[in-house]
């Protein structure tokens, strides 16, 4: 563990990739050493992009990292936990060689999560993930995630710039899947802007802001882009670097992070009191108070209280 | 309280839909009327109807409710949690209309569910749904719900028969999306059967249940449909008829309704617990933790041991 340790201070990305792992398999040791690597994390800026699929989110990131590292010559994370992005395997050939180059870059660290399998929950996986980059040095992490179900919200929803990518002409039916997720948007990326309805699709974006009952500090910008002849990129990462910088002058970045580890907190609680439920010992007496209820011996919340009430005493 | 009880025993529609607004609301007197009513429950067979938007659910549901009505008079509710269902104010103005036909039957009981704004989760007030539903007499509950996101997931796993309706020509980041949810189909519906593609989606869901290793006793089977115009209902509803009667004699319906029955517990028990933590008296320890953390006094695993402390002595 000592190794690891030092392994991980010194940005090893190799002892990184493994310390994912673990953490991903619920190891108890993964923690362990998150425990003692706490004081090293904080440092990294998190920027979330999300998205319906088909959106260009994984070429749109692909040029702000590039655009990053010629730049500034910043290291960079990638975690993707899009299952149609070409960082996981997904998408088609073409788009998973054209990202080759990145991940040959030595100041870039991209990891992939499967939106399956993972125990414990995709979330909880994916925030350890940032947490391991943060500690081996990068100073961006970027989350790529397909915005379609709560726990992806959740996800993007631990970022400190959020940035949500539209295209022009998906049809409804994508609008209504993701009508949970504007609320947190940061930033408007309207890419793939050189189709036709780019100019409604923009429209109907400024019409919903200014819906917006809330009287918000930071009105999100609307930023047109087309990821793959690389325009708008340089626009978008200054919009980035805005509200990174409005985030820090106000205060807010204070803010959301003490929120964003609140949650997380709760979250552990909440996973550490189910797995006290769920231990082995317990297996068979929640077995005979399901079949009790199934049988109208008791209700379903006199069963839950039973299992409280173990857990307290435990 | 003892008058929305004995409305509920009469069967009484109106006593159901408050019944169902209160436990949306998370207020105590729903659980409490839900918990004197148990033994009412367990009469409904339940039916969830997934898969992607533009899929056609809401037209299949409408066709095999109607069947249902015609030829078997059976009480049928109807619950949709599509946020693209004409049920549920989404869809476009015909399909709106058409369904209101159903709405005016006596023996039909539809409610909407919104997909946001429910304290405690879309899946737990979805299962309340259904036992109220229960409670008034219907003997099917059919579950209209988009396959996105795992919350969708969880609704569709507390149903007796799920039913995935698939299209042809629907496009490979669709199929991305629904991944999650082609294990927990018993029966495959695929809708718009009059379109081209229809025999290359149908030899696709053959191939990959013959892919499937688990050597299960119940083999899906694959169901042509055109919704429209009321093609292949009638065998739609065989097929979930005959899937009943297959869990029933081979008593995997009560295995798999006390397995769902432990779940329910399970997260009742997860609720009770989350809410002594976020009680208002604990609010202000809870910040503290967080703000300590936040400047690396503790790590959020020990923030974490702290509120499990609280709650263990409480």
């Amino acid at each position: 563990m000592v190794d690891i340790i030092e392994s991980l201070k010194a940005g090893d990305k190799r002892a990184a990739a493994r310390l994912i792992t673990k953490a991903e398999n619920n190891e108890k040791e993964a923690f362990e050493i998150l425990k003692k690597l706490y004081d090293n994390t904080g440092n990294a800026y998190v920027i979330g992009i999300t998205g319906p699929p088909g959106s260009g989110k994984s070429t749109l990131t692909d040029k702000l990292v590039k655009e990053i590292r010629k730049k500034y010559n910043k290291k960079v994370g990638i975690i993707a936990v899009d299952p149609t992005s070409p960082f996981t395997g997904g998408a088609i050939l073409g788009d998973r060689i054209r990202m080759q180059d990145l991940s040959l870059d030595e100041g870039v660290f991209i990891r992939s999560m499967g939106t399956r399998g993972h125990l414990g929950g995709l979330s909880k996986a994916t925030n350890y993930a940032v947490k391991v980059l943060d500690i081996i040095g990068m100073d961006y992490i970027f989350i790529e995630t397909v915005g379609v179900g709560q726990s992806e919200v959740d996800i993007v929803k631990t970022a400190d710039t959020t940035v949500l990518v539209m295209v022009p002409g998906l049809g409804d039916d994508i609008q209504a899947i993701k009508a949970g997720i504007m609320e947190i948007a940061d930033i408007f990326a309207v890419n793939k802007a050189d189709r036709g309805g780019t100019d409604r699709l923009v429209a109907e974006i400024e019409m919903m802001l200014d819906l917006n009952p809330e009287n918000t500090p930071w009105k999100p910008p609307i930023v047109k882009t087309s990821a793959v002849s690389n325009k708008g990129v340089t626009e978008l990462l200054d919009a980035i670097k805005t509200h990174k910088k409005f985030l820090k002058e106000t205060d807010l970045l204070k803010t959301k992070r003490i929120s964003n580890i609140e949650t997380e907190i709760l979250k552990i609680v909440k996973e550490e009191l189910m797995s006290l439920i769920t231990q082995k010992e317990n297996h068979d007496k929640r077995k005979r108070l399901a079949v009790d209820v199934y049988h109208k011996k008791i209700d379903p919340f006199t069963a839950a209280d039973c299992l409280i009430k173990i857990i307290k005493g435990g």
